[in-house]
């Protein structure tokens, strides 16, 4: 492809991306797809030659589009938000025409100091403690590709710091237990498996009626593992769970974590970024007793994925995790301490400058656009609420405190499960299931960048239709 | 940003970038900073509202530009090539403004199914193996960020395997054995740390004059440990090595793999793409034999990081390693064994649209021009090659089969030291310094998708230029 050529296609993708933003409302929320539709619906071998443009955009229409899950459409109110903006979008565009990697300060300063620089006006943004700055004498952030990835850097600078760092030599993880709730997000459980914490030395700790961790259950279980010889090392409190946005009591759970010096890490992927506005900054209770912090820019902020945003108080028990210097990585710039190398703060080598979307988004969206963003949802979640709580045959299943509201049919379980397939069948809307202690429940998660009272009122018209009537 | 904004901005970005790429070669190939001038340039605090489009690019050419280490420039010789696109960077513009997540089929079909065929297509231009087909009995193939996040999931998947899943629970990971070279990249140590293998159990096996492993050290060490009670797990074979690009003998270590059911991963990040020509095919002895593999078009055929190819001939160890299903994930077509959801074939849970950039690279530029570009890097090298040959100041250190040749001066290693800091303080060329067997080398890697036999030959130049007279 010429640059002409690059030219005048990318204006013209430029254009297709607007018109598909602005008329993804129009589309099914879901998929219209079969198993294998997709594939059988695109050559089963490789082109040898080169096909024109217009194929390529034929093909994208034809099939690709059909064939998505439209996360950003007003009425997708199922997962988690993975809203995006239009200047974030620039930027990934920016950051591939670049094409650097930014491994290492030396293989583009650029790249490492903006993130740094982000990394601290995020900070300020969301009024997070000075521990977790830059420029603090232990800490600092870092963008990781999501928080599966931050949990696990979590849990690996625990184990270095409960080992003294010895594991790095042993390997022997056979004494270290976690601690987590039931409504903790998948990846603490996966980041402790391939970190060799295996399902025996993770415990289970209780949940209130919330779905908030029981401190008192914590502590119970601590004795019991301190008592068997067992070393403590790592536990995960959750700002906003998955199935239900519930809240653990992170000064609580903090104390305990104090007295026997285990790693806690605060997982605030999908509600830390309710912390833009001042009124929600509730959110942050505790976190001046975290070791490590993670939210995600990728999710409520208009920031494409992937962004997380990951912070800890103690970066020599990452680095010690972490670091790993083959004599063609070493930099002059490097070993006389005078930069940051961020090789030594993920799980990959290589990495992409992903701070370009946050500086976009910061500069030319700007805060305001960020806090009216968080009110709308908020607002349009509670009002909701309300509607369900005026009809007898739903009821609310847990808090809701802000943007994410889980309800079921009282008529049951198999109800329940029969309204969920039939709103997502229907196109208009698409919800998430899940289960909380062992009963059904449908999520609505409001958080789409366009989504206006309209769609969360059609919504519930979708979800009042088709349930049975009482 | 309104939608008439993004795409007056994006018209101009795209028209930037190509100004920028088509220009690159007129800047110094490296930074022209020193630490923190990047952040100082750029304010402390960030703004309360947004900013005209214009300040932005403004500053993107004042601060960001000239604090970038340009790997697109086509006298880029450092590291290992990362090269681009233009229909790669304009597939990343459409990822972006999808937005979709593939963490699941049910999350986006056209995500997972054309990252299945594409891996297809991938592994039928490299002509490799058949067990590596989604359509064989166990094999399978996935897109990973990098080839650090491929050899983490092999380590993971021998991990499992070896204690027929027993560490899922226990976690135990204190008899495992794990074999490379001292010449392996540095993610297959970090990798192994990551899963619990510390050094204690990280067997680092002679390699011969050329850099690569020999066979009956691999043999003897294995045969040592299995008579002390460990158990040997993973062997990694390097197809290409970071420092001087040398191939360890697969089919050898294969044989001693098989013979105590280690598992083998070749790690052929950087090599591997050069089997798009027939006559290169040599890279891939060995893969029938071979557990798992992992290729970067990333590296070296122009499709914008981050794309590591990872096939594995055991889908379900792989899935035994990272398999979790909370109730939040779950799908009828999952359930009913209908498809594959990606997210049990990585780290993290979330996956942007990665595979766009593949199919827009293959039908837009296609096949001809990989094969050209493979074709004209290794015919440079090899030319390069001559010239230093016939200048007696210089040696080459290392088998050059392909596109990375390392020298170094016969003065030693203070003057082979001095050399690559004043080549890479001139701006007009970059390379990476590495050490062989406590030597000190000047790679050489020629990989950009617009160097020329000149800007080698300028490359050359300034090297001889720099070198104390014989």
């Amino acid at each position: 492809m010429t640059p002409e050529e690059f030219k005048q296609h990318g204006h013209q993708l430029v254009d297709w991306i607007a018109e598909y933003l602005e008329t993804v409302d129009t589309r099914p929320v879901g998929p219209t797809v079969a198993p294998g539709d997709v594939r059988r619906a695109l050559p089963e071998h490789p082109p040898l030659d080169p096909e024109p443009w217009s194929d390529v955009v034929a093909d994208l229409d034809r099939v690709i589009v059909p064939g998505l899950t439209h996360w950003q459409h007003p009425s997708f109110f199922g997962y988690f938000p993975c809203n995006s903006s239009y200047p974030s979008i620039l930027a990934e565009l920016l950051t591939a025409g670049l094409g650097v990697n930014g491994m290492s300060w030396v293989t583009s300063p650029a790249c490492t100091e903006l993130e740094i620089l982000m990394l601290d006006w995020m900070r300020e943004l969301l009024a997070l403690p000075d521990r977790f700055a830059s420029t603090s004498p232990t800490g600092g952030g870092v963008i990781q590709g999501t928080a599966s990835e931050a949990t696990l850097v979590a849990i690996l600078s625990a184990r270095w710091r409960a080992t003294g760092g010895a594991v790095n030599t042993d390997g022997d993880t056979t004494r270290l237990v976690a601690y987590l709730t039931s409504q903790a997000h998948s990846s603490v459980e996966k980041g402790l498996r391939i970190a060799g914490i295996g399902t025996d030395r993770i415990r289970i700790v209780d949940h209130d009626e919330s779905f908030a961790m029981r401190p008192d259950a914590l502590a119970a279980a601590v004795a019991d593992d301190r008592a068997a010889g067992l070393v403590p090392f790592f536990v995960c409190a959750t700002h906003g769970t998955t199935s239900t946005m519930a809240f653990d009591p992170t000064p609580e759970i903090a104390a305990i974590a104090h007295d026997t010096r285990m790693w806690l890490h605060v997982d605030a992927a999908m509600s830390g970024i309710a912390a833009l506005a001042p009124e929600h900054r509730w959110v942050n209770d505790g976190l001046e007793l975290a070791d490590s912090y993670c939210t995600n820019p990728h999710k409520w902020m208009g920031v494409n994925f992937d962004c997380d945003l990951y912070w800890t108080a103690d970066r020599a028990a990452l680095l010690g995790a972490l670091s790993i210097l083959p004599a063609y990585l070493r930099s002059a710039a490097a070993e006389q301490g005078a930069v940051v190398d961020h090789r030594d703060w993920q799980i990959p080598l290589g990495r992409r400058f992903r701070s370009l979307k946050l500086w976009f988004t910061i500069r030319l969206d700007g805060l305001g656009v960020f806090q009216e963003q968080v009110r709308r949802h908020v607002g349009l979640t509670q009002e909701l609420a309300g509607w369900v709580r005026a009809d007898d045959r739903f009821e609310i299943v847990a808090p809701h405190p802000l943007n994410l509201l889980c309800v079921r049919l009282r008529a049951g379980d198999a109800a329940t499960d029969a309204l969920i397939e039939a709103a997502n069948g229907s196109g208009t809307a698409l919800f998430t299931r899940t289960e909380l202690d062992g009963r059904s429940a449908l999520r609505i998660s409001v958080g789409g960048r366009t989504t206006e009272r309209r769609h969360v009122a059609a919504a519930w018209d979708l979800l009042r239709r088709l349930s049975p009537s009482g």
